[in-house]
C-alpha cells in the first residue's frame, strides 16, 4: 500500500522558503513589505504549490528545485487575490480567515504590494539556482499563463460577463483562463523540472485542465452549499451578484454530475502512471471533494 | 563630425514592436486590451527604450536584439504610471496629454491592465529570440529594478513620506529606487546585450545612476516652472501635496546647481568612450536640459 502523500511538509517547505524570499517586515518601507507578507503568509490551500511538486514528484525530480515554481506560482496566486478584493474589483474584506490587505493597510499599499508580488515571482525564477533553460521555461510558462492570455484575460472576461447570463462555453472559456491557466502552469512546471517529455507533459496537462475545472465548479458548489466561516471568505456572493455558475447554467445536480465526469478525466489521463502519481491523483480528490 | 544619435528611427522600431506584442483591440477581452494598448501606444519620452538601445550602440549589439529589453522596460513603466495615476494612488486624469486609462476605461480595467502590462514585460523578456543566458539576465535585472527592492519599494516610501519633510538622503535614496532603478536596469540590459564586461558595466551603471537622479532634479523643476500643457500631465503637483523636492530642499538655484553636478558626473563617467558612445550623451543632455 502506497503512503499518505507529503502535502503538509510540501506545505511546511513552502512557507519556510516564502518566509526567507520575502522582504523582512522590519526594513524600510515597513508598511509594503507587511502588506507582502500578510498576503502571501500563513493561510490558503496550496493547492498550486502542491500541485509543483506532485508532478515533480511523478518524475523524480529534486524536491529542493521545486521549491523554486511552487512559490513563483504560490506569489502569483497571493497577487491576484489581493487585486480581485480591491474595492473597484471585488470588493471583499475576508481572505482566508483574515482582512483583505487593502482593510487591513489600505488601497494604494494593497495595489502596490500586489505589483511587488507579481515581480517577486518573476524575480524568483529569474535568479533562482537552476539552469538557465530551465529557469526560462519555467518564466515562459508561468508568465503566459499569469497575463492577457491566461489569468488577467479571464479575470477581464469575468467582469465583463458580470450581470449578464453566460453561456456554458463562455462559462469554461472564462474559467479556462482565470483559474485555469495558472494550475496548468503549476503542474506544467513541475513537470518541466523533472524534464518531462512532451507525452508526459500532454497527459499531465490534460489532467490539470479538468483539475482546474473541477476546483471551479466546486467552488460555486461551495459558495451555495457553504458558510463563509466554514470557507474563509465572503459565501453566497455569486447569487448576490448574479453571477454565470454551473449550479445555475446546469442545476445542483448538473454541476455534480459534471465533477463526476472531470474525476473520470483526471482517473484516466494518469491511468498508464505507476503510484508516484499518487500525489496528484490525491490532489485531483481534493478538488472534486473539498469542503473550503 | 559625429552623425546625430537615431533616436527617431529607435523610438520607431520601438512603436512598431510595442504594436505587435500587445494583444490585438479587437480580440476579447476587448476592453482589457483597449486599455493595455492606450497605457502603452502612441506616446512618452520613450527615455527608458532610447537608453537601451543607446547602451548596446556603444557596445555593438544588434539592433533587433536591443528592441527586445527596449520593450520590456517601457511596458514596466506603462504599468507604474496607469497603477501611479489610480484614484487610491496620486489620483491623476491627464498623461502623455491623454485621459488616463482609470478615466478612459474604469478602474478595475486600469488594475488589470496594469498587472498584464507587468506580466507581458516578462513574458516577452522570456520568450524572446535570444540565448536563455542572456534572457535570464535580463529577467534578473529588471526583476529587481521593477519589485520591493525598485521601483515598487521608492513608491511606497514616496507614499510614506507624503507630507512629511524628507532630508535630501532620504529624497535620494527615494528617487534612486522609484525611478532611478529602472532608468539603471534599462542601461545595463542595453549593455547586456552587448556582452559588456564588468568594467564596462560599472562604468555605465554610474552613467545611469547619475542620469537617472538628473531626471527626477529636472522633474521637479518642471513642475514648478512648465505648465500642464507643456508637460502632458498636471503640474505643480509637487507643491499641492505637499510632497518634498529638489526645489524645496536646497532652493532653485541649488536644485540647478545639482543638475550641473550630476551632468560632470555623466561625462567623467564616459570620457574614455569614443563617439559610440554619443548617444548616451546626448540622452544625458536631455535629462539636464529637458523642457517638458
Amino acid at each position: 500500500m502506497a503512503a499518505e502523500p507529503p502535502f503538509a511538509r510540501w506545505a511546511a517547505r513552502l512557507e519556510d522558503h516564502l518566509d526567507h524570499l520575502l522582504p523582512p517586515a522590519d526594513a524600510a518601507p515597513q508598511r509594503l513589505h507587511a502588506a507582502m507578507r500578510h498576503a502571501v503568509l500563513g493561510g490558503g490551500k496550496r493547492m498550486r504549490a502542491l500541485l509543483v511538486h506532485a508532478a515533480g514528484a511523478l518524475l523524480g525530480a529534486d524536491e529542493k528545485r521545486l521549491d523554486i515554481p511552487a512559490a513563483a506560482v504560490e506569489l502569483i496566486h497571493a497577487y491576484s487575490l489581493v487585486h480581485d478584493d480591491l474595492p473597484a474589483m471585488d470588493d471583499d474584506d475576508l481572505r482566508r480567515g483574515k482582512p483583505t490587505v487593502h482593510v487591513a493597510f489600505d488601497e494604494a499599499t494593497a495595489i502596490l504590494a500586489g505589483d511587488a508580488l507579481q515581480t517577486l515571482a518573476f524575480d524568483h525564477l529569474a535568479t533562482a539556482d537552476a539552469p538557465a533553460q530551465l529557469r526560462v521555461d519555467w518564466l515562459a510558462t508561468l508568465a503566459r499563463a499569469s497575463g492577457a492570455d491566461g489569468m488577467c484575460g479571464g479575470q477581464a472576461l469575468d467582469i465583463d460577463a458580470t450581470g449578464t447570463r453566460q453561456s456554458l462555453d463562455a462559462l469554461q472559456r472564462m474559467h479556462a483562463l482565470k483559474t485555469g491557466a495558472l494550475i496548468r502552469a503549476a503542474v506544467r512546471m513541475g513537470a518541466l523540472a523533472g524534464d518531462a517529455d512532451d507525452a508526459a507533459l500532454a497527459r499531465l496537462d490534460t489532467f490539470a485542465a479538468a483539475l482546474g475545472l473541477a476546483f471551479q465548479v466546486r467552488d460555486d458548489i461551495l459558495d451555495i452549499e457553504a458558510s463563509s466561516e466554514q470557507l474563509g471568505k465572503t459565501a453566497g456572493k455569486d447569487v448576490a451578484q448574479a453571477k454565470s455558475t454551473y449550479p445555475a447554467l446546469l442545476g445542483m445536480d448538473g454541476a455534480k454530475a459534471k465533477l463526476d465526469e472531470l474525476a473520470a478525466i483526471m482517473r484516466d489521463a494518469l491511468a498508464p502512471c505507476d503510484e508516484r502519481a499518487d500525489a496528484l491523483r490525491a490532489l485531483g480528490e481534493l478538488a472534486i471533494h473539498r469542503s473550503h
